[in-house]
């Protein structure tokens, strides 16, 4: 995109101009492509390309967390949350170590997390030339076919069958940069350290997305070789101090999704229809699930993971919305898009090249408006919401994968819905025949749910009702659905998957025939989406990523995508209105905050240990990196690349992450290595990870 | 006001130049101001002014609701809903007349609605002159009470002590104009017929506030005199016709609050902070409520009316939402506050009298958005939204009005908070005595989710918390304070009342305790927002008023306020997005509407008279009428000033006629008088009421 570099330094100057001189902290960069004078003129540090190589080797992917290494013999610090399957895989009903912390007194005791991998990123290449060859002249399909295979190709040529190497081809800046990625990859992954879920999760939603806050989130793992503990010579030192208020920090991780590139028509929309109607009934399926918990144990039992997952889900909207609603951060972003709509504007060649996507995009809203409702509740993946189909009722999503996989299987793969494709078919199967335990009241809760509020916001009115519906009531159908459907048994989801479309006719099941049942009609309203907004969307949006590279190039960050980025910051409070807090809490606070009530309750080792504990020890604490959903666990560096903390969360307010960095209200919420030292000393007396650490 | 006529003629013409054609049928018209001749020009029809003087006397104003007299004999048509209590109250555990109905075979069999009044609007008189009068020169308390006062004594004068009639200083246009409203009061009113409730209600919650409809929520009252049928030669002609689409309607009613002066600046609070926190957490309660009422019968039987008026105000939430998120509603809004502002401006004299109320508001704002989520769930009265505290709990109400009934009755009248002024006292005390179910399990849920609720929007770090929950859980602490109570007996109560503050300090109940507890922190938020928010807006909106009735004078209709309203429009369906309808509905439509799962299952009645009814029979029908809450039981006129229905309801999208008319979305929902008629004598075999209307 060189021939536009003409006018891009002009450009760029007007957009610097557009941001606040303190939003010099913004930026979730690539490795290769991070602005070190900036970072060290703004932070006042002096770290080069070999404290970015350090840092990069140090840094670890592990599923959808990130983490970091901390000794020369594997050791990998993540957050406990990202532990969470690992430690209920390694439980048994008389062993629950999210009740007891999971505290192996030697690494022979170390227990090995199924499907687990830790990746670390060795080498980046341009293959953008020959990815764009490749696609030269082609055009829709033809044109994202011969891409991806190219794709694949160069992967299969960099790294061949190796299973240690794992090698991506990522598209960043939205397709105006490939980059080949290339991993170490370990797939003997062993838990080495959890605490007690209480002492990680302290506070509950509560205290979800905020701050002050007093978790020790973290966790050990280990990447194992032949049997053995990895030799990584290349790792983060730790540091046990106090960390500094005020310090400069670099945090690096695999933030997961950014939408820094919607235009204003787009975010009008997720704020007037998309948001208030996720969030709205999200909230009165959380009321019934909270009123269900209360009716015995085992009810609160078969609760607890859907409540903490729809408040989670619910607090990251309230936090979007709060964005959407702040004049200020809203302005500042309008001013961003009036400038780089200027810049194309008045550039012949590029505006003829990309045209106007402003315009498209806006021209799409009104159908993504009216069509919202009707595609998230009754067919899902609008990649615009939160609303899932069927309320997440394991026994529909069966149902449904059953009926569509017998339905798409029967077509050639290139005629297929995506995602029946060959190349997902075994993904599919992996989740069709997982064991998962499935619980009929919790089942009906979510249909019933799901149903009245299919019919309270597409109106009884709607033609979809009749399929939907029928004669039947929403308590009704689903109670009729639950108790006659088999799909709970995994055989019986085999034998019907393997039985292919005349199998799933011939089924008598209520849960499959239903499926079938209002498939025309969720058919009806995907293309509708597809045609109207998905379509148009996704080509406008390719438009407005063109120009935006061909304006600002790589001077620019590109949004998240789940590969490895870093940013900068400070450890910094926060003083604005619904934000107050300093940088730091310590044990002092803990034992302040804890009432002796849920979900305040200090497990019985943080009891035990308070007088061993040093009271103003640092527990947690907040820095101004740029972060989002994906950053969990990723390490906090100081300016000599030590290790300091770990990320575990952010605030509602820095939920407008998604949309735009806004350093007033950014916070990332990070557990400290002092506090992990503590709690491994004073109240888990794990002294073998000490000595690895090199604590004295 | 004269003196600022020079520039209103001009400023007129440009804010009917901001208003589209089609909004010729906007206006909650005084009957002292009511624009005929634009009114017959808009709708091609031949009223005078005796027309208006027989509609006025023909209108009744019926506790909240409003309705219409149908014969001679003091005959009153209203909605169903608007006799619920009276019903409920001549209902026993043995005969429940929501379930069967009432339908008395004579007037012998007339029931006494206790406590009921019915008051027709006899003569309006201008005392503005006389109320300025009395005030001029004075400021802020001294104002206001000088107004009072002299209200007082016109009301007095004109009334006497006379219990046939009532006179009210009514205050128009914020204060612009006070008119003597004098009323024929009649005390002694019966039922007369009541339908059974799920004939009213038909389609539940998921009908409400939309169209099409297909409920019969009509209901027969009838006044009396001496102990016989009142003489009211002055009613409506009943017209049991079919009524014809575009014909042009009148609708004569008590509309009960707009705010169409609200700022943009104001709207955009209500948009981003009030109603989306109103809105959450109602939705949470509802979900709480709808498992708790599946938990048995006796649950269901509890949860009924708090879901039936959760769902309500929930929905009328809705609406306004999707107002205020209207672009072009908003833009038309915003044209017609930059039309008036420009007014103001361009005369040096009214800005020097008014100042910028625009700006005072906006200035209001920022507190506004901080204070609302303290204000409404620690003591209420926000006077913008809908969160109560305490949700609602009736214990925790009793306790909060004997502490702060104990404390201000200590005090001289003139310095207690306005609710427990001397003239105040007996309604505070009707309130409290009164005999109502207090229900422990729905007292908890209430309870419980109030204070997770408080606890979550104030966030666990705010100071309240401290003394809303100290170290409790919000379930423990509700569970604590429920138990514990004694204040469900009206007699525990009464001892308390009249044992004032010492009985209140010495009292071991823990819910009195727990008000005395909370009690300064509701009262310093309360002041912090009376003296940042509710003052300053006062003041700004006085200011504005008093511009807009500088610039407009009475060409402009004032904001509802619960008097009497003249309204017009036509017959009309609505084709808008999400609203997209004919004019009517017939009884096939209910046939094929009735499901036979709740809530769309029809009456043994109505079951049994389907071969007699005739199919095409009009039920309901939407008419372009203005109208807002209050308007429940407007009688709706033909050209002729015939009745031909009964206002009932709105629509969702009519919701925003609370900050503007839309004439796009604005529709009234109507039972047709053809339908009444038809269910009197299909259903309900009510032959002597059909004599009485004159039907053959």
């Amino acid at each position: 995109m060189r021939h536009f570099a003409f006018f891009a330094s002009a450009a760029v100057l007007a957009f610097a101009a557009s941001v606040t001189p303190a939003a010099a902290e913004e930026g979730m960069w690539t490795y290769d492509n991070f602005p070190i004078a900036r970072a060290n003129e703004s932070l006042g540090t002096h770290i080069d390309q070999g404290f970015l190589d350090r840092l990069r080797l140090s840094s670890v992917k592990f599923g959808g967390c990130s983490a970091g290494l901390i000794s020369g013999e594997g050791l990998i610090m993540t957050n406990n949350h990202c532990v969470a399957t690992c430690v209920a895989n390694l439980s048994t009903p008389q062993l629950q170590y999210a009740e007891t912390g999971f505290l192996p007194k030697s690494r022979e005791e170390e227990l090995k997390c199924q499907g687990a991998t830790a990746e670390i990123l060795t080498d980046i290449s341009d293959v953008t030339e020959r990815i764009n060859k490749a696609a030269h002249g082609l055009e829709g399909q033809a044109f994202t076919r011969a891409r991806e295979s190219e794709a694949g190709r160069i992967e299969l040529e960099a790294c061949g069958t190796d299973k240690t190497i794992r090698c991506q081809v990522v598209s960043l800046y939205r397709g105006g940069q490939f980059k080949l990625y290339k991993f170490r990859k370990y797939d003997d992954v062993r838990l080495a350290w959890a605490p007690e879920d209480r002492a990680a999760t302290f506070g509950g939603d509560l205290d979800n997305f905020s701050f002050p806050r007093f978790a020790i989130d973290a966790a050990f793992i280990r990447v194992y070789e032949d049997g053995k503990p990895a030799q990584t010579p290349t790792h983060f030192t730790w540091n046990a101090d106090k960390p500094t208020e005020g310090e400069p920090v670099f945090l690096s991780g695999n933030p997961g999704s950014t939408q820094r590139l919607l235009t204003q028509a787009q975010l009008m929309t997720i704020r007037d229809v998309v948001l208030p109607m996720d969030q709205l009934i999200a909230s009165e399926l959380r009321g019934r699930l909270i009123r269900y918990s209360e009716e015995g144990d085992e009810q609160a039992f078969i609760a607890m993971d859907p409540i903490v997952g729809v408040e989670n889900t619910y607090k990251r909207g309230v936090g979007r919305m709060r964005a959407l609603t702040d004049a200020d951060f809203m302005d500042r972003l309008a001013g961003q898009e009036t400038v780089f709509r200027r810049s194309v504007a008045e550039s012949e060649v590029l505006s003829a090249q990309v045209g106007d996507p402003w315009a498209n995009l806006a021209a799409v809203q009104s159908d993504a408006r009216e069509l919202y409702a009707p595609m998230a509740l009754l067919e899902g993946g609008t990649g615009m919401g939160t609303t899932s189909v069927a309320g997440g009722s394991n026994l529909f999503g069966y149902a449904k994968t059953l009926v569509r996989g017998a339905q798409e299987r029967a077509k050639p793969s290139a005629e297929r819905l995506a995602e029946y494709s060959d190349s997902r078919l075994s993904g599919v199967e992996a989740r069709l025949f997982a064991e998962r335990p499935t619980y009929p009241e919790l089942e009906q809760i979510r249909l019933e749910w799901w149903l009245s509020k299919t019919r309270e916001w597409l109106t009884v009115d709607s033609p979809y009702m009749a399929a939907l519906l029928g004669k039947e009531s929403p308590e009704g159908l689903s109670a009729r659905l639950v108790a006659g459907s088999k799909l709970a048994d995994p055989a019986v989801r085999r034998a019907l998957w393997e039985g292919g479309l005349a199998a799933i006719q011939a089924s008598d099941d209520p849960m499959i025939q239903y499926a079938l049942r209002i498939d025309a009609d969720s058919r009806a309203v995907r293309t509708d989406w597809e045609n109207k907004v998905d379509g148009p969307t996704s080509k406008a949006s390719e438009q407005l990523s063109a120009a935006r590279f061909a304006v600002y190039g790589d001077t620019v960050y590109p949004d998240a995508t789940g590969t490895l980025r870093l940013t900068y910051g400070k450890v910094e409070g926060s003083d604005v209105p619904g934000q107050r807090f300093g940088a730091f809490t310590t044990f002092a606070g803990l034992w302040d905050r804890a009432t002796g009530a849920e979900p305040f309750v200090l497990t019985p080792g943080l009891q035990a240990a308070r007088d061993r504990i040093d009271p103003n020890t640092v527990m947690n604490m907040a820095v101004s990196t740029d972060t989002i959903g994906g950053s969990s666990g990723s390490p906090v560096l100081n300016a000599k690349g030590e290790i300091i903390g770990a990320n575990f969360d952010s605030t509602v307010l820095s939920q407008r992450n998604a949309y735009g960095y806004d350093i007033r209200t950014n916070r990332s919420v990070i557990v400290t290595t002092q506090a992990v030292t503590t709690a491994l000393r004073d109240v888990y007396g794990l002294d073998h990870l000490l000595v690895e650490l090199g604590v004295k």
